[in-house]
């Protein structure tokens, strides 16, 4: 099959409250992206575009359609991909297959949410129902209630006390809120403090509010290129080497696993094998931090340290530019934000940027990357990862 | 790239009010598919499926996954396509890619539904989500308006008085029960006649009740094989031959269309040029009649008649088993049922009998077929087609 790049790229600022519509947040990131890439909407072949709650945030199902009519691509075959957070990481990897098969040559790609509208206490029972809706949903389980579960299970499993855990953890939502920071289309930009996350009101114990990322409205978007299209396009075609994705169902089926995730661990497997890479070659990374647990159990699964021992990649520094894996250097879904639909989109949009070198002027550019992994966790149940490369 | 076939497939009654769930549903359609095409679950590489309304109907999101863990396939990818009352057909199209393109060998797809458990006047009203939720839903329009208003273009358009369409659309309706009787899986299984059709109350002028399908609960799955593999498990390959997709955006976008409905046309033209094939040489068609009139504008678009004369297809019988053109012989949305999300699967999945000449003991066998076609709307936005073929 033939290589695929990324041409392009375009990404709303994300935020609380969009005067937007998801539709007219997806058209701006996608007439970014068009207009980065040097071409006009007529040059778009399909379109995949992932989003998670348009049904219930606006009242529309169908997304696609009106994505399509919107950005004068008038009958072009749109396609809507759900998978809850990991929604965009779903259309990117098929869209890359449509472009590797041959099919296509020229396709758009991104995700849009506006999850806010509704406010946080209802966009988290909402959410819940990513969950098992016949036998854990019932339970009034949401996703906080997930993750904290999560983080004692893990304490007690690598014999790692509370306070210890919740510092490291601290630290992570520490770092994301540093660089964050110096990202233009981040929610939160402002830098807080262990002191800060760990004074923080309990949301589900042992997570704290700074320990949890925020919902988010917003839109990302890329255009996607076979090899010898995207050289005529672009003198920096990032190439997507290597897709994985994996679902792992309820989490009473994962008991013997949990606290890993193990569909994480078999889905950035066959990106590495598919990449022919290892966790070792990534240099710099976006995973999914919906919460500040999420962070350093990620990090395991994708192979950046020993079972027990993440928190203290934090802790140690090495997680930051300059460290042994740079991970979240765009804030992460806690300071940049988390619009559920377009998170896979966003999070490839800035290793882009990484492994372009254009991230410089933000202060936040890991020098020389070549190799970047996305990593999205949808829900508890479906997990897609995405190697990018540059030559 | 490597030819694709449907080498078994599975069908759950389509009913009111089943008692099994979503996913449930889709397990048991998938198991019978699994199992005629001599496999098992482990065999199954990725899981394809389109669901329409789980959000809602169920407050289930992110389907795909507890299916997956559902039918013993833990942890392997699972994608949800949604795209109304198109989302099972998109989710073949894309999984045909995926074989077709070397990825995978052998995968699953299908769609699943529970429409009915919210009553029919909340689910039209859900279900009028798939408007645009701008400039559309807002003014009030159902689904049952929409089609009244094409009807309404339609006889203005084409000089035919309403009275007249109102016969030829009853006429579609008594045809579609009559092979509905006969289908072992429909939810209707009663004949009706133009009187009944005729005297039905109003739902949205000059629709009248049995001019309108119903919702339904109900999945239906397909096994997809490359062609080497597909030759190991079956006698009976059905290659899926030609496919097209195509968005036609909000209504108003497609003013100077109407009441044909252009994005089909484009759909379908993708397909025939694809398998290479002309409407001259469909055998057998399953078109998305979720009203009377629908079948009329859908015979147009895909060819088998000139403008404002299809309604004389099933006037004249052509419709019918030993016509020019035998539409709808599992009784269609109309007499089998419309589980919104699993419509596409279903109608692939009679096409598929048709082709293997499987549904004689039916008294509903198209004598000979060997090249079918599958044509699915979704909302009044995004078009699929199949093209289907026996050698």
């Amino acid at each position: 099959m033939r290589r695929v790049a990324i041409v392009g790229g375009g990404h709303t600022d994300f935020v609380f409250n969009s005067p937007k519509t998801g539709i007219e947040l997806f058209a701006e990131a996608a007439m970014e992206a068009i207009y980065e890439s040097n071409l006009k909407p007529k040059n778009i072949q399909a379109i995949y575009c992932g989003n998670g709650l348009g049904d219930f945030s606006e009242g529309q199902i169908m997304i696609q359609s009106y994505i399509a009519n919107d950005i004068g691509c008038l009958n072009v075959p749109a396609t809507r991909f759900e998978g809850a957070c990991a929604s965009a990481t779903l259309a990117i990897r098929d869209a890359a297959m449509w472009v590797a098969s041959g099919k296509y040559d020229i396709v758009l790609v991104g995700g849009t949410e506006k999850a806010t509208a509704m406010g946080t206490p209802l966009a988290t029972r909402t959410f819940a129902m990513a969950h098992d809706s016949r036998y854990e949903s019932p339970t009034g389980l949401t996703f906080p209630g997930y993750f904290a579960m999560l983080a004692h299970l893990y304490s007690s499993k690598h014999n790692i006390p509370l306070a210890k855990l919740k510092e490291q953890m601290a630290m992570v939502s520490v770092q994301s809120h540093e660089y964050g920071a110096k990202n233009p289309h981040a929610q939160f930009r402002k830098e807080i403090t262990v002191e800060k996350v760990l004074s923080g009101f309990m949301v589900a114990s042992p997570l704290q509010l700074l320990d949890c990322c925020p919902f988010s409205d917003g839109a990302a978007a890329l255009v996607l290129a076979s090899e010898d299209v995207a050289k005529k396009l672009t003198d920096k075609p990032v190439y997507i080497v290597g897709t994985g994705q994996a679902s792992s169902g309820r989490m009473s089926s994962q008991y013997k696993y949990l606290p890993r995730i193990r569909a994480r661990e078999l889905s950035v497997k066959q990106a590495y094998d598919m990449a022919g890479v290892g966790p070792e070659d990534i240099d710099v990374c976006e995973l999914h931090d919906c919460f500040s647990i999420a962070s350093i159990i990620a990090a395991e699964c994708l192979g950046f340290a020993d079972y027990g021992t993440a928190g203290y990649l934090w802790e140690k520094g090495e997680t930051r530019i300059g460290g042994k894996i740079p991970i979240n250097i765009s804030g992460g879904l806690k300071s940049k934000g988390h619009p559920i639909g377009a998170t896979g989109a966003s999070q490839t949009y800035d290793i882009v940027k990484q492994l372009r070198g254009e991230l410089v002027d933000q202060g936040r550019q890991v020098e020389g990357a070549k190799v970047g992994l996305v990593d999205t966790l949808g829900g508890d149940g479906v997990i897609c990862n995405l190697i990018l490369k540059v030559d």
